[in-house]
């Protein structure tokens, strides 16, 4: 359908890609050890955060107030690790498809999905460090079934 | 699970809101009419095209010829429209989640699906103007089937 000189999709995986990862890995962490403080360093001052469908939290005062939240509603037990992951960068900006696997022993009536398709969307900020600009764990869910 | 002040999605449509779905309706009309001039407009200058899983156009040079084969691959016959549209704003950032709907009545043997549910990210650049950064018109159907 196409030729060359278009890429193949992570081709060669790119430095940012690794540092994405990581900055990911080192955020589910924070969620799975409720280290707040430690959480709020991955958000851009002005990020979002779809708490659940239909309901969103802005701002890193919003954004922690969610996630105490969260944590009292999974009663503590919840742990979050990231899957099969793709990255699209396109200069300061990176979308970010992956697998997020939830649990959580101490509260199994959840109706929220413990496995999504979550979207994320990164950009780097002026001292060139990506931080979160959108948190979405429901990604295209949030449309209603078609 | 949360209490105020977090806001439901999409409340007051904020005129970002009613720009972006005003530049996404011009850019499918463009591409209805093969009208690549016109299409790369829309674009930032480092954006990326998600062409098909897998396979990335960067950048507007190849977004353009990727078009052009997408055309063909269509037997010019491609017309694209959006559904339900939710938006996630972040600032200069947005995430854009669609019900993106494609038609094409001289290529009825494409293993592509025809109705996908897209994400696309759009930033503002220096002149308060929202360009496309990444179109993923396969939305997070790039995961391996979880």
């Amino acid at each position: 359908m196409t030729k060359s000189p278009i890429q193949s999709a992570n081709e060669g995986k790119p430095m940012s890609q690794q540092e994405l990862r990581a900055l990911i890995a080192a955020a589910d962490d924070a969620i799975n050890r409720e280290d707040f403080d430690a959480l709020m360093a991955f958000y851009a001052d002005d990020a979002t955060l779809v708490v659940k469908p239909g309901m969103l939290a802005q701002g890193k005062a919003q954004i922690r107030q969610a996630f105490e939240a969260i944590a009292a509603y999974f009663n503590h037990s919840l742990r979050v690790s990231q899957g099969e992951m793709t990255i699209i960068e396109a200069g300061d900006t990176a979308l970010v498809i992956s697998r997020t696997l939830l649990s959580a022993h101490a509260k199994t009536d959840s109706p929220f999905a413990m496995e999504r398709a979550a979207t994320y969307v990164f950009r780097k900020d002026a001292a060139g460090a990506w931080r979160c600009a959108v948190d979405n764990s429901y990604g295209t869910e949030l449309l209603m079934p078609g």
